[in-house]
């Protein structure tokens, strides 16, 4: 059986993860390419008072079901496909669709807290920590949040102040440690290097896959 | 005409620079490979007295006869081959001799201030960073200056206070924010993802210039 690569992407919300990982996809083939988001599997918050579910830590690492992650990415890894739950963000629960994910030569990975989880570090192959300044992920996630999700401006630096900071501080800053290469996401620079290499990559980890 | 890539490796004394390009290089093709080294282009200090040339501040960018090795890259980059000096460390002047450099499909470039010299940096298309804690390249350079150079090791502090470390942390810390991509090489930790990820895009690179 011929070696599946595991490639993990993390970073601050609002670092640019998913523009990274979009701006590589798109230029896959998607047979190649499986991607897999820790996102996707936050618990459950259904049985507990919707008024409470608001003030749940997202950025804490148990905030998700790394239990399931972890099967997950280790039957993509041994070539099975899954059922990624979806996740419904404005009732915080998990909807009764699913996701059927097939399992491709390169499996990415992606999520804040990625390679602060040590079971799900563990199976990743090649870690790639995204690397953005505090100012600029706040205004990122400042315009995003109030453009795209109809939030108060108050209301996202209570939450940028109370938890998206502090875990950051806690767990996302010290997982850096962990990251095999290091992509600067700052504001007017060139990132195209940065893809061009990663996508080079990809091709060959594709090609010794095949 | 097929474009040539050249790739950057900077970083501090004794951060691993060469290590990498070393890693690398052993496990390609020389014909698709060359390697330009900044060190290699010190200026020739044959007519300044002795006793002064050991006094000369090795990390300060105008050490550097920067104007002859873009020059030479430039040349590579063209396709055409070049004569790089050999430099003498312990004279401290340029020898008799040139090396005879072939211009392949990767260029690769590697020394301290490579990001620091505007008129360099903007040739190097994908700029790579080394970055290893001071502590960890200090100790690496105390064993290699006492090993392998003969030193002493108040010698090696003396220069380390003296011009190295203000040096790095004027022009070689600040020229990190022009890189695209950065490798994380302290110790025990494995290096062997960004390698893999480099050589792939490496051959990506080879392929697309054939």
């Amino acid at each position: 059986m011929k070696k599946r690569t595991v490639i993990g992407i993390a970073g601050g919300s609002g670092s640019g993860k998913s523009t990274l990982v979009g701006q590589i996809t798109e230029r896959l083939s998607p047979k190649l390419l499986t991607v897999l988001r820790h996102d996707a599997y936050y618990h459950d918050l259904s049985r507990m008072p919707v008024e409470l579910r608001r003030t749940e830590n997202w950025d804490h690492p148990d905030a998700l079901d790394n239990e399931l992650f972890r099967q997950h990415l280790e039957m993509l890894i041994l070539g099975e496909s899954v059922d990624q739950p979806t996740y419904d963000f404005k009732t915080h629960s998990r909807t009764s669709e699913v996701l059927k994910i097939e399992s491709g030569a390169v499996i990415f990975v992606e999520g804040i807290l990625l390679l602060a989880v040590p079971e799900i570090r563990r199976l990743v192959d090649v870690r790639i920590f995204v690397d953005t300044p505090p100012e600029e992920r706040i205004m990122r996630r400042m315009i995003r949040d109030t453009r795209e999700r109809g939030r108060t401006l108050e209301s996202v630096a209570h939450q940028f102040r109370s938890t998206v900071r502090p875990m950051h501080d806690e767990f996302v800053e010290p997982s850096r440690r962990h990251a095999h290469l290091i992509v600067p996401w700052d504001w007017q620079m060139d990132t195209e290097p940065a893809i061009q290499v990663i996508l080079a990559a990809l091709h060959g980890f594709c090609q010794s896959a095949e």
